[in-house]
């Protein structure tokens, strides 16, 4: 078992990225190299990520030279949602021997929206020696807590997921994205309610049906628009929504598999009322029903810290493309986060 | 891997004797010997448990034949709470060669309230080649969701657990052993406030600091009694208890570690005022803060549902006397429950 200090790569300096840094600094990772892209360039990290100290990390937009100069164990990628954005970070990093642990909710879970992409990374990872896995929220919110719920139930009939964040706290871009204070017949055109949008939700529900061998017969989504009857303030589009006009949408994906549980996982990105919180719940109907709630959970620090956590697993973990079911379960970590630890001490 | 159905005996044929059978059979388990206590002595099992069905399997009082002549993969142990009251059984099934599943909740986490004791079972259960492990409410409820919860902390100052159950739910033996209906003077005489009480709450903690790293420097215990400004029928006991008098405790571990964090956890057993449900909240206070709550779980249904989902794990771990941590995560089990699972598909 390696004692070392673990040595990564912060790879995307975004929003996400800074907040993973000074908890990757904090917990005894050395941080030894940082690609960005336009922003940033030529700043120290440590400076970027408001640490009041320099990490002497440069911000480079040469991730070849970054990748293969130093020896890194782990990249930390924070980029982009979908693993067709990614593809080429993630090859550059395995073919330079680096592990991966990204937060792009779609590599919670992509034998099923992206099955030839997956592949190619499984077998380039397998080759290289090195492991390829995603974290985050997702992890235990959207998974752990959720299959271990089910380890409690005898039978199940439908699994009931909700989540919902604040539009407020993700930029313009995203609200802009959503048609928020367009009209619903603005982003129904945008949005067709006909099936086949790819969503993260999806490797959701399919992670889920993997670990409780459930077989998916038909799967629809949907996304809907959000509306309220009063006109809603939304800051961050410096704009006021009239009432009926959109406020957010509801994404949905349901499962129907041949065992006959139903798995429906639907995700609420919208303007909040006074009072209204962050939101994720999880109910299991059968026997028995059983539900797990997490009042207003503190998303985006919620997935700094568990990506941070989950480096040992990920440097432990068998070589390939690892799905969270088939990573050690989620571990806190204190300081130093120094070791390989594995999951199982006989 | 062996894809044989699962062989199990069922030692103590209580209600969760009676509760576990029919989820044993229905999940494909063959219950093939059942060991009782005073009551069903000689009768058919599947009668006992309410099956409508026979399940050719006469209860017994005679362990070392029922042990010793059949050859079971695992018994279901569902006699006490404490190690103490259950190391014969035990032993006699390990000696037998039987993996061995309790609901028994010391043996969450039983080396801190019964280190030679539990060096017995595990020396023995490794010369035998058998695991011996607890599950039940515990496993998932107050342990897997809240070490998955701290995987998802950077830093953990405090972790809070509270725990409720009715007291009409458990018979008149309980009722009565906790005082209710008597004065706070006459509750304060059976359970001085002095430290050093042994409840199952510490094993609770225990598993939990093992899981984080943590070292206990200092525990303290308590236990207090639960009064209400009105008057308040127990059915249980046919009274009713006048305000001011004893509804119920309040059972409290405190443990201070080394590495600064404090955990707490408490369970309350009384009588409800209209409204009030069972209860399981966990809040982690750190960086940053976050809650798990499981409203109005039911308790012994899914003690007895994550028990059977359990057994694939039990049968599949290495020998020994093996704590949560120690066994894969727990799953979801569809029919046939035939196979011995590994934990890891590489």
């Amino acid at each position: 078992m390696r004692r070392d200090p673990v040595k990564a790569v912060l790879y995307g300096v975004g929003t996400m990225g800074k907040l993973i840094v000074p908890l990757l600094t904090e917990k005894g990772v050395i941080v030894i190299g940082a690609i960005g892209g336009r922003n940033h360039l030529g700043e120290d990290l440590g400076e970027v990520c408001g640490l009041e100290r320099k990490l002497h990390v440069t911000v480079s937009d040469d991730p070849e030279e970054v990748l293969s100069t130093r020896s890194a164990d782990v990249a930390i990628v924070s980029i982009a949602t979908f693993l067709a954005d990614m593809f080429e970070p993630f090859e550059r990093c395995i073919r330079n021997g680096l592990n991966v642990l990204t937060i792009s909710e779609e590599m919670h879970y992509a034998w099923g929206n992206e099955p030839e992409l997956t592949a190619k990374l499984d077998h380039l990872a397998r080759l290289h020696g090195v492991t390829i896995a995603g974290s985050g929220y997702t992890d235990h919110f959207f998974f752990g807590q959720v299959a271990g719920l089910a380890g409690c139930c005898h039978r199940i009939d439908r699994i009931d997921g909700v989540g919902q964040d604040n539009l407020e706290d993700y930029g313009a871009g995203v609200a802009a994205m959503i048609h928020v204070g367009e009209t619903v017949a603005a982003f129904e055109a945008a949005f067709p309610k006909s099936d086949g949008l790819r969503t993260w939700l999806q490797p959701v529900a399919d992670a889920i049906c993997v670990d409780l061998g459930l077989t998916p017969k038909t799967v629809r989504t949907s996304t809907t628009p959000w509306v309220e009857d009063v006109d809603m303030p939304c800051e961050v589009l410096d704009l006021t929504v009239k009432a009926g006009d959109v406020t957010g949408r509801t994404s949905q994906v349901d499962v129907e598999t041949i065992q006959g549980t139903h798995v429906h996982f639907e995700f609420r990105e919208r303007l909040y009322r006074e009072g209204e919180t962050d939101l994720n719940r999880w109910s299991i109907l059968g026997y028995p029903d059983v539900t797990i709630e997490n009042p207003a959970p503190a998303i985006a620090t919620l997935t700094a810290a568990a990506l941070v956590n989950r480096i040992p697993d990920v440097l432990d973990a068998q070589p390939g493309y690892r799905a969270p079911h088939q990573l050690s379960r989620p571990r806190y970590r204190p300081y130093p986060l120094h070791f390989y630890v594995r999951g199982d001490d006989s």
